[in-house]
């Protein structure tokens, strides 16, 4: 190796946008995906596991929500054709409805955990990695789905431990009627300015006022009579439908009913939903009805699903002050020390060995060990002040 | 888009090697990756979490085990450098250790989960995605370090449920030592025909009786005399020492020592040990000692490890007939449903609605799920005749 190439060698970077998890924070990441999943799993949500790569072609087939900017592509050695790393896993599961699971009954109930990668534009161009966890529900149309799906994203976010959050709940068919008569160019531009409150660029009295349409149930009623004459009567309606039975399953202490959403309203078909917290920006959960996107794959089917990104979900859950649960993990050291260490591991308690006490309470410290044992006296010591479990089996 | 497009894209291909989980499969593989994972946590091995590309150079500096043309490259649009699909977690536990975990104390004891994706040589080259899960040792010389993992090793397939199963454990040190005083041509010529126990293409007569030894103690005593005058003098004793280490921790049932082992010899420096076991002709275990990896990322420290092939112990497990216990989930139907659906989920069991009894069965059969329930009189059938479980709280 040419000495030149060393500094560089030793610095080993990651791309941009990449990171690594250390223990402490993979393990509350993942102990966060494992309850989300499991509140899945009593939904009858079953988890499939997909690959982290595919054809562009194929992906791109179900990505009417992304900038094809954001897919980082590259050429498959192999076959000569370009894949793609997935910035979404909606369109896999399209992909896997459409060639292996058609044939079983619907409702469809499918979830996912993995990583997706999507570039960014601007300045700061970069890639960036989010972990989620979500479900896809095929087969079924609103208002029933897309209840299910609600309901069960306020269930989700509970089981991260979030009691404030709002659900915002809006319709991708109210803007698309609205905007329907207009060219492409004004659709793209008045549907930014929708999203930026921008009324000076909205030019339709309608737009305008639909554009600030968000709170509870009275905003709401409000809007659909505003909307009643405009060929958007039907999706406010719909809206409003769907809020009344949200209302009644007990969901109303965290609906905010947004009439002008406009994210996604290209990709969404009707109800879109998102889910903010204290601590993050970004959205939480994010979804929505996409009845058009199985058929993109030759298998026409209602469906609709939502994902939650896992760092944000971990910001929120920092803000909240939500923690987890310290679990009491054992440095044993002394003569004896690997029996006694075993006895705690088949009893399901996390041990390790050390040679003294020191090393024994170094390595706790270090390691995120709640005690340290003497195997000689079964005296046991919190070595953590911040998590003074008191120790079972430790006498 | 154009008529002629529609075939293909309708078929909705994925690259060569790369597959689905369905939901079934995927249950059985995530069950078998907690079961394993929690064995090394319980061991004090603390999962971390790793990007799934990674600069090439900096990748392919902890690589010395594979063919770099098994490694799938690709250019990272951002920066304009080579970005690899990682084809072994090793290298990158070992930049992480060396960027972010050498300020703690040892021994470092790291689990991973996660798939990595090797391009394979030969007339059907294609891709193989490998799902694994994985620990690394740092900071502890063998044999302590070494019978650490050999243990654990021992435990990971017990949790895995497979009884039958042969650890092979040789040391590296032996073949490099014996073809020290070759040429690198040489060298790859003779550990190949070592590889295939080729007797006729061994020019050396010591080479040839260890490419055959293969066996228990009585084997590796006697391959430790004839060796006592070699170069391979001390790693045979070193290999004793181990085996006898072994024997004592109990794990002798499963231990075969392999004098003439070649697999990795380049990347491991002493220890290698592979398990197999029946159904499957792959090793379901890899590991060894590489204590000069971490040199290579400016952090020398000596550093061991094994991953688990998924796949591969999905096999064994299949062949040994390990079946996963059936979990009771319910379809319920009739007047209540919902309410009825709630109450066992809230009790830990997962359960949908549908509208019949007739759609009940249907789903729950294409589904797996085990029961369907009468909300209207609570009787429970047992929809699978395969999971005749009695539903706990149907009455």
């Amino acid at each position: 190796m040419p000495p030149e190439v060393l500094p560089r060698a030793l610095e080993h970077p990651l791309p941009a946008g990449m990171r690594d998890l250390l223990p402490e924070e993979s393990a509350a990441r993942r102990s966060l995906a494992r309850q989300v999943l499991h509140r899945f799993e009593l939904h009858g949500y079953g988890l499939v596991t997909l690959p982290a790569f595919e054809f562009a072609e194929v992906l791109e087939r179900g990505l009417g929500m992304l900038d094809p900017g954001d897919v980082l592509r590259f050429v498959e050695p192999e076959s000569g054709e370009v894949a793609a790393l997935r910035p979404d896993m909606t369109p896999q599961i399209a992909r896997m409805i459409a060639t292996r699971l058609r044939e079983r009954p619907a409702p469809l109930r499918i979830a996912y955990e993995g990583t997706v990668l999507r570039r960014r534009s601007g300045r700061a161009r970069k890639h960036r990695q989010i972990p989620q966890v979500g479900v896809e529900l095929a087969g079924v149309t609103g208002p029933s789905g897309d209840l299910e799906l609600l309901a069960l994203a306020v269930e989700a976010l509970q089981a991260a431990g979030l009691r404030e959050f709002t659900l915002d709940v809006g319709d991708a068919g109210i803007v698309r009627t609205l905007l329907a008569s207009r060219s492409p160019e004004e659709q793209a531009r008045l549907s930014d300015a929708m999203g930026r409150k921008d009324e000076a660029e909205l030019d339709d009295p309608t737009l305008r006022a639909v554009a600030s349409m968000q709170g509870g149930r009275d905003v709401l009623v409000e809007g659909t009579r505003l909307l009643a004459s405009t060929p958007a009567a039907g999706p406010a309606r719909r809206l409003l439908a769907l809020f009344d039975v949200a209302l009644e399953r007990g969901l109303g202490r965290h609906l905010v009913a947004d009439l002008g959403e406009v994210r996604g309203f290209a990709y969404y078909t009707a109800t879109i939903f998102h889910a903010y917290a204290a601590g993050t920006g970004d959205a939480v959960v994010s979804g929505g009805r996409y009845d058009e996107l199985l058929g993109r794959f030759g298998c026409a089917m209602p469906a609709a699903g939502f994902a939650m990104d896992l760092d944000r979900a971990a910001e929120a859950m920092r803000a909240a002050g939500v923690t987890e649960p310290a679990v009491t993990r054992v440095v044993v050291f002394g003569p004896g020390a690997e029996a006694r260490a075993a006895e705690l591991r088949a009893a399901g308690t996390a041990a390790v060995t050390a040679e003294t006490r020191a090393a024994a309470e170094e390595w706790a410290r270090a390691w995120g060990f709640t005690h340290v044992l003497d195997s000689a006296t079964g005296a046991s010591i919190a070595a953590l002040e911040a998590h003074p479990v008191h120790l079972a089996g430790g006498t």
